[in-house]
């Protein structure tokens, strides 16, 4: 891809594809469960090739002995990761990324990070939320967030920007964030609890005692009690959304945000509990919720409370809101996938903006119910 | 028993069984999942004689015909209640009880209501919360709110009170309550919201669309959006405990409380994120918890949040409570078995009250995990 | 579409469509699993244009309304099925179709039946296992058993044939034919026992109290014992292959086929236990099973035991079969998604090739796992 | 306890307990599922104390810490195993109980061995099954196979013996055992394909990849193909109760056992087809299975398939069995809860027995449903 050439010696003029071409992606970190949707996504992609699959000792084994529902692709599995793609997709442990991240994007190669090396700007909140110091802050004021629901623009830009790098979005922020972005662009975001649940593959595929099924099974906890890292995200961009108050004000220094691990492997459900800054009732809550929505392909406004099995499987993402009248209070709450729109559909839409491609491509499936 | 001829004539003097004497006991409504439970429970109570199981058009019935993993009791069910009893459970649903109870405490049977016809003190509640206006108003002022944590004086007094009706506490009250009621007695709770999660088994075994397996299994959602009846219970008790601020100040007209059905049958896990009406540390709550639940048979306090399969198929309650100092809020999560101390359990263990026995009497087993 | 055109005048000369033509079908059924299966299928079938979907007693009723998951369709569900398309797909109890279809196909209207009405071809068998007498049993000689991997040169014959109606199997026949066909053309089924597992799904969406969650959850139950009627398919089907001896042997009149329910929504599980009529090896095994499956698009030879969730909401189908030197039995296991490759994705495989389209088109999407 | 005093010196008269006395109990391997469901059964047994728990490594570490549901208990666990008991429950791996049983039961205390180590007779199936050569093969003929209703005769006689070894069987052959005994005594198994499902608690709790949550639920998948180590005390049973032509016949040398696992944590299934040696109908069926269980307290023939629910956390086991005139064979299924009847519960029924207790004691609790 002539474009791809000229981003390596920092000229870009445009990453979009020619006619025919297709964007040759590699996906580092692709024995997880986050990887293992992005080679099902885009194995399937119309505009994609996926020229490498990487993971620290592997050596061309079929990617089937891994992930046997990916077993007809044919794709093989390497330590390698190949050296001549258009993007890469890295879903490595925290701290991984920002170490190699630098010189492969200053070759013009884009990065589409699924770790939280490249989400926050603050780089004070590397060590007190991941507990190390970022190694290039100077990036992260480059860095794009990739929701593309609230950033769009910027991800447009980079698509003839000299240097690409999204750091996308966590499962539980971009929940959150989706349920609450209008309010919060409308300041009316006063108190703010966000009470979470998600099913177990958002903590990953290692063996862990407490993801075992028969601690899983008939069972529900909160976790991160005190503090989930995701908290950095949503204050992040809540504050950049116009909800400062409600992440700084001086009885409610940072959001309340509590998970939940439930007996399901897919799925997130966010209910944010919110006290409004002054009364509101639905019908301006509807409208609030269409301006924002009604021209976005993912998200749909439903005003029954969805559940998440309504969007497993797609990057789809049911956002519902209510005014309480016996309270005062407003209840808006969000769903979806966290592997899809959570992690590599999401991940995919993003990239999909970077070059120029339809924001959808390579994401129309609908959603697997029952 | 002598006590309970004597009660039939209005001149209880102690409904406590002479030694060696069985408690004769009914379970009206014997079909559903609560009526199971009773059964369960009672049929290995050591002071107990289950003397008859009825439900609507039944007749001579064996038990395991409706529930068969209960078929070895060889019990049967019949359409008659018992005329000859000490006590009477009672699981209908709601304003069924009203209009059969007066007449029964009358004559001496003590009733023990798993629904809410006896739960609620002000009788304006029940045209609003359930649809109804209560027929016998002025029998609530006697009847007890049946959480022995909370009232086990009162119903320490209808031992030998003439007439004895106990209103057993809904599921996520119970838990609810149990969780808050060190804050709320101590003044402490100055905002709240209640974000619940239970199992599927409390909406009862009548077959409903969205309580089949393929729409509940792999999918959470929120509901009773706008105002679950179980709030009346809350607000209640919340008051009476000393939180009458967090249930009727003016910018907060009632409790934020919101329940989610998740992928599971039992349980119950009720997440309590209170702004404290002080600063209040770690070191404190401790201490109010300990004076709390020290002595309780039921309820143990935990330091790390509990999952509900910590107390499955027993009458335990794990209550952890946390302060946040990055929010200031304080965190306090119950978790129970909804159709045991939620339900069935704790209704048995306020009859053990009512009849002076030992009030975990029927009630030791111990939870069944994993 | 002009091959239609002449279809219905029972003239049909070709029911390929032409360039950029659009094939425009019709759902009859459209409110079941089976069906929301068949619109999301469909919904993104490149070649296909859904024209109406219909369900008694509905009127312009949005998709949404009853399949939230397939909100984002726009489609809406009707009481009178369209008159002017190519294709129907019924998704209708048994004894339905039969009495449609005649009419319908005469037409020229191709039929998709995904109920029982036309995959048998003895008149006998409908009384006999479905309780009805077959009111047009001169079709049933006509209408072919709609598994491509066994039928498919009947099945492209109708792409010019005047009537064209295609039986779409069950899901437990079709797991376990194509876990047996290999052996059953070669002769090789001695004595066979047929023990399946399937989640709730195959059930259907109508409210029944044992597919409550409750009490589907954490248990399991074999049904059907001692003649499910899909036995009738599979022992039609063994025989054509050429396993009449295992189907009517004297000391084995009828295939021991025992389906069971587990705690899953989607997936079947087929084991079956194969006598050899001769001492066979895994070798002689590998490569029969390799002649047969090669070439297929969905069936996949593994050589371990395969698991559900390895094909969970795609087309595909995993087979394994291993020889037991200990016991001198075979092992053949078939694993696929009962509302995808046993119903609703094998209807319009079927369909695929009855209208000359790539046999994948419409199935491409990966399974879906974790 | 006097007796075992005596037991000691290897001149036992008597385990039965005096009045009032408590046999006292260790429990070595307390920190899987099979050692916490020792300790919530014995913690409740009224004729036992529980003197010590032990786990390699553990000190003085309360039993909450591993098993929060038996916080409770306020047993602790140690390292070293308590020498002053008069019975020890062994939940240990293959091959260890052997190498510390010969001592500790020359001392005259009781064992009773949960793992393999002493369930079978032929020194020569433990290097084939299990991989090691048995240390003291002269002890196998002593071991009792603690199955109560096949070995109850032999299991009282340890009450006397001066030395008591209990093998107390597996979970896949208790059920599959059940289910055909009273086949096996009349000769009748001709030829037999056992199908058994499992939930995933009997695979233990140490993290293994494929019990992850994320991999077991939604899925069902066969293993063990080709011969599960229980496949030996099945057929060595099989041959001692009578069926020695279905385990030992030139054309099926070995029972086809075959296990599933499926997503659920507790319960079994065994589903046995067999192809009786002679015609039977389903009065004779009734008759042998009626005369065989009648008495017995734990097992109930049922006229429809039970479902594991109904036996979930008790002692209890449904055995159905029907003859299918379609096809001449015999379908005999098991259910149990594997960690109580297939572990835990029939190793204290087996206690219970060889110290001449109530065969039912501490076992009395009903079933947990739904």
């Amino acid at each position: 891809m002539s474009a791809t050439v000229d981003a390596k010696t920092a000229v870009a003029t445009d990453r979009r594809p020619g006619t025919g071409q297709r964007i040759r992606v590699g996906i580092v970190g692709a024995t997880g469960y986050v990887g293992s949707e992005l080679v099902r996504i885009l194995a399937r992609h119309p505009d994609v090739e996926i020229v490498g699959l990487t993971a620290r000792g592997r050596s061309d084994e079929a990617v089937g002995a891994t992930h046997p529902h990916l077993a007809t692709t044919g794709l093989t599995i390497d330590a390698a990761a190949p050296d001549d793609v258009d993007a890469l997709f890295l879903a490595l442990p925290h701290g991984t990324a920002a170490g190699i991240v630098p010189d492969i994007a200053a070759a013009g190669t884009t990065i589409i990070d699924l770790g939280p090396d490249f989400r926050l700007r603050n780089p004070a909140d590397y060590p007190r939320w991941y507990g190390f110091d970022h190694p290039v802050p100077e990036l992260l004021d480059d860095a794009v967030y990739g929701l593309p629901e609230l950033h769009r623009a910027e991800l447009e830009a980079l698509r003839t920007a000299p240097r690409a790098i999204v750091g996308s979005p966590g499962c539980y922020p971009t929940t959150t964030l989706l349920a609450l972005a209008p309010l919060a662009r409308a300041g009316l975001i006063g108190d703010l609890v966000v009470d979470a649940k998600s099913g177990v593959s958002g903590a990953g595929r290692d063996p862990k005692p407490d993801m075992m099924f028969g601690e899983v099974n008939e069972s529900v906890r909160a976790y991160g009690v005190g503090g989930h890292r995701h908290v950095a995200e949503i204050e992040q961009e809540l504050a950049w959304l116009g909800a400062s108050a409600a992440v700084d004000n001086p009885g409610a220094a940072g959001v309340d945000f509590l998970p939940h691990l439930i007996p399901m492997t897919r799925g997130i459900l966010a209910a944010c509990h919110v006290r409004p800054t002054r009364p509101i009732d639905q019908a301006e809550l509807d409208a609030l919720y269409a301006d924002a929505y009604d021209a976005e392909p993912f998200v749909t406004v439903v005003s029954t409370p969805p559940a998440t099995k309504h969007v497993t499987g797609s990057n789809h993402v049911r956002v519902h809101v209510s005014a309480d009248p016996r309270t005062g209070r407003v209840l808006a709450i969000g769903v979806l996938d966290n592997l899809v729109k959570g992690a590599a559909g999401q991940a995919v839409q993003a990239f999909n903006v970077v070059f120029g491609l339809p924001e959808a491509s390579g994401l129309e499936q609908l959603p697997l119910a029952p």
